[in-house]
């Protein structure tokens, strides 16, 4: 019981924070989405390939989360949109106070209306902490196995959308798209599903679709 | 403060558990692996491959941890070695305490001097709870990136081994093998590197010398 109340009280002082996140967005006219997947799952790639195609009709920003390093901020800055890099040490998600820092910061800068947080990559923690996110968004690779929906049920339950990334390596495993895209319809019937070449950037007709109408 | 003593008694309530590891071990003349990796990094692959490989030299029975489904158990026993499921539910790590029922039930049913516990498919937690293996043992797929040494440092500087999975897939991505043993080796000067398919079961030549001299 000891433990519970601990974590209770850890949820309580988090949903404060993403209570303020909820605000901050709202006052600057903003939508943020919460991307989550293994490390690897290319989540940077998918951002990389996603800021181009909607930069016509969103101003976006991104919060990169890592234990270490500023690599993927680096990576997104490339893009022309501002990045703010988040060090979580040894940290195993991204809490609601780190990413209220971070859009104090990212807002400083400028007016910004599309913002992706692309979460530690954990298939696990970052689903149980809510950062004022208007919807989680769920990053698995084909490399990583068609099994996962049903091994890691706790953030597909809570994705309102699924990427399924590095479709160019489909022909060189067993991954079975179908098999996923149903698991994961399944656990969560009004999610969708995308699957895109984050590599090449082919297939992201539908998830700009998706990006356009939050 | 208060949230660094709440961790310091799990820490330590897991420290008992994990000494009760070590003698429950010792006593039956038993080595014990940690395997960590991100999902999907092929972990249960590994384990499937390395079985058939060792059973000349030693009685390997393995401990898989999920947070739902008995599908890696499953997939385990089929190679003949005794297997038993953790689930955590949400949980993202294996504790000692977890593995300590696994451990009295596996030697209830024989005896056996190699345990592989694969832990829940993550890169940071499992990394910090001590569950009185040997040695941490970490998987890191082709498909994730040559950049994970350098983003996820914790577990890299931990583990007695590398293993890096799914060398067949080399030829359809950017990964570099050299740049990823010369920064683990950077991390861990004592650390060991090994390169497998662990799919079709070649290159294991220096891992299983490495497990015969455990």
């Amino acid at each position: 019981m000891k433990k519970i109340n601990v974590m209770d009280r850890v949820y309580a002082a988090n949903e404060e924070w993403a209570e303020a996140n909820r605000n901050l967005l709202k006052e600057n006219g903003s939508v943020m989405l919460n991307l989550i997947g293994s490390p690897g799952a290319g989540k940077t790639a998918l951002i990389e390939q996603t800021i181009p195609r909607v930069s016509d009709f969103r101003s976006p920003a991104v919060i990169e989360g890592d234990l270490a390093t500023s690599r993927d901020a680096d990576r997104v800055r490339k893009t022309g949109a501002p990045a703010y890099q988040i060090n979580t040490g040894s940290g195993c998600h991204l809490n609601a106070r780190l990413v209220n820092t971070a859009l104090l910061d990212l807002y400083k800068k400028g007016g910004h209306d599309l913002i992706f947080v692309e979460n530690v990559g954990n298939l696990v923690c970052p689903a149980e902490f809510d950062i004022g996110e208007h919807a989680k968004i769920a990053v698995l690779s084909v490399a990583e196995g068609d099994d996962k929906i049903e091994k890691y049920p706790l953030l597909f339950a809570r994705a309102s959308a699924l990427v399924v990334t590095k479709i160019d390596l489909l022909a060189h495993t067993d991954f079975r798209t179908e098999k996923v895209k149903r698991d994961y319809e399944r656990l969560n019937k009004r999610g969708r599903t995308f699957i895109v070449d984050n590599l090449r950037g082919d297939g992201f007709d539908g998830w700009i679709e998706f990006l356009k109408r939050l």
